[in-house]
């Protein structure tokens, strides 16, 4: 990884310039956000949210600055792109936090018709206070969809930081696969897996690395309990399953980069799978490849998901059917827009999505392989480049 | 643990019983909530929230209903408590999945009045949707200030569950302390503490375990980068320093058990502190003593934290404070009320908090304990009991 690959101050301007044109095409006197992946995205400030307030307003000028307690104000002070840090103490503290952002947002002039993610610092960790339009009389435009609609599309840069992502997921699976052995249990597998892998992405690419993540400090692979029947539950949580043969496997690896993150999935067996779990197998990679077949810039995502549904039809799986297609994938695990019917946004040029259609059953266990997969000027580009082929992917027992 | 140390359908429906009170005693004609841990707290579902809604509804006879995706139906149908499970495809479908909660709510009677915790489902992971009000011409209560009074109650089988989380993060903490070393990095120690924390704690109570956390797996114990110089910043991002002699550190540790965490944190050293060092852990030492001190049943919540503000003012130390005393902690990490000198909420029993007077200098680092205390009828109980002196927790060099 070369020292380029990252976010450059320049890029988070830019980003920050189409926020401020959205503002001024739709009269609006300024931004109030709260989610910390959309002020990571506008400004690389990267926090943890809690019960204390964190916000981040533009008015219509382009004058960016923090709102925060005291506990962030060095953090805040150092990122070059914020022209003003207001702090309180704490949360509740006495008076209310809230009364300082008044105070920032009338002094920028931001009031009447402003934009916002949501109306107040949201509730949560035991936060309690007044909405936005309590608190300052404004109207409050919910601007996440231009938000969202303005994220979906990678830069090169996010785009490299996906590839890297996507190197050590690869090294988390490989060594997941490798240490997979008939009477070890899970967590014992995936700890030893992850902490491997993690160390050498660390002491790899570590002096300019920062995971920025809410999930995860370091790559990652993992079964999260589904192995043998419980396999069939797409999204199980972990509960320590002890491997034994004849088991089907579902797998998920990535590793955070800057915040971003690529998304890797496998189906695996434990010794040479039964002629029916095979059926399905193959099933499974041929619903990916039509996938992968239907996907490319100016079609809608619906068309994608559609084919996989004919798919499911045409050989009788519907019983086995539980889930979409995939979901864009980014500084947020899931993200806009989806491969599913009901999704008629266009595929573009930067797009990057997951495809991982899958199969369930209460008997056989579970099926899905899922890979990060960029939408290009032509076609498609796979980010993720792990074996899908069923030889690869047998344990021996 | 014993197996009777979980929490009881009995003890779920006498929660859902005061929320249906809470309903009848304002008129409203049911409730609708969203969020994950408000759901896991009035019925025991678990549940990763996704782009696909999920939301709970009770009506004000008390019939309970889960609104799920296909994917969660067979997990929610086994849910004891819930009498009815309706369900969609999928996110964002055709139609949208918002028309079956419409028309599960409308045969539920929950119409007119009635209170939620979010005004529709919250717009995360790439979801978009109407408003409840919109959806369905309700109008909408915000009722999450009941349900975290509810919650900040700790039954006594909740607090047996914060003292077994209190084991296993006791544990993961004492060999993070053990492995900590002068050139190896804070990332192998942490990572080969919570793996054999976990391990240990998954054979011990492993077949009747569940984490139900959002946020980890197992036992967890790590430095979060709060490392020699960077321990003064107080919730720093993990960055994989490599241990010198000399270093203060702040290190954390907890673990999940069905979904309450309990917390524990410790200053530590490399090698003996210097003179200032001592000052520094020892104020913090003392600080914590008198937060104890102020702390009991009847009290408001301030009181402790004042206390606190005194001591730093009367030892002029105000420079090296940054946030307030602690937080309820639970089946979220931060709860309400908070240890603050603006919180006024009565210190009640059962109510449990973390208590964590911190001091920081950039020159000299981080100075923090945290412990999970108890209030009891008649004052405090520890739940958290790792070493807090000096010389236990300094690391030899």
């Amino acid at each position: 990884m070369e020292a380029s690959i990252k976010i450059t101050d320049q890029e988070f301007q830019s980003r920050a310039d189409q926020l401020l044109n959205h503002l001024n095409e739709n009269n609006l006197s300024g931004v109030v956000l709260f989610e910390s992946h959309y002020i990571l995205y506008y400004t690389g400030f990267a926090f943890i949210p809690t019960e204390r307030p964190i916000g981040f307003a533009m008015n219509s000028k382009g004058e960016k600055s923090l709102f925060v307690p005291r506990l962030e104000v060095e953090h805040a002070k150092a990122n070059a792109l914020i022209s003003r840090v207001d702090h309180y103490l704490e949360y509740p503290d006495n008076p209310h936090p809230m009364g300082v952002l008044k105070k920032m947002l009338d002094e920028m002039g931001v009031s009447g018709d402003v934009g916002a993610d949501h109306d107040g610092y949201p509730w949560i960790f035991g936060y309690r206070g007044p909405s936005l339009t309590e608190l300052t009389g404004a109207t409050i435009h919910n601007i996440k969809a231009f938000i969202e609609d303005q994220m979906m599309i990678k830069s090169d840069a996010e785009i490299a930081l996906l590839k890297e992502s996507c190197k050590w997921g690869n090294l988390a699976h490989m060594l997941l696969q490798r240490y997979t052995e008939v009477g070890l249990t899970e967590t014992e597998v995936a700890q030893r897996a992850c902490n491997e892998a993690t160390c050498a992405m660390l002491d790899t690419i570590g002096p300019i690395f920062r995971s920025q993540s809410s999930w995860f400090s370091g790559a990652v692979a993992m079964y999260r309990g589904q192995i043998g029947r419980t396999s069939a539950i797409p999204h199980a949580l972990a509960n320590n399953i002890t491997f034994q043969a004849g088991d089907a496997l579902v797998t998920g690896a990535t590793a955070p980069v800057w915040g971003y993150h690529s998304e890797l999935e496998r189906s695996m067996f434990m010794g040479p799978p039964s002629d029916d779990q095979k059926r399905l197998f193959d099933h499974m990679v041929a619903l990916q490849n039509t996938a992968f077949a239907e996907m490319g810039p100016g079609k809608p995502c619906s068309i994608v998901d559609k084919a996989i549904h004919a798919y499911f039809e045409k050989h009788d799986l519907m019983p086995y059917w539980r889930h979409h297609t995939g979901h864009n994938i980014g500084l947020r695990y899931h993200e806009a827009p989806f491969l599913d019917t009901g999704d008629h946004t266009e595929m573009k040029p930067g797009m990057v999505f997951s495809v991982e259609p899958g199969l369930y059953s209460p008997e056989l266990g579970g099926y899905r392989h899922s890979d990060t997969v960029l939408i290009t000027d032509d076609g498609i580009e796979m980010l993720t480049y792990y074996p899908r082929d069923l030889e690869s992917l047998i344990i021996p027992v």
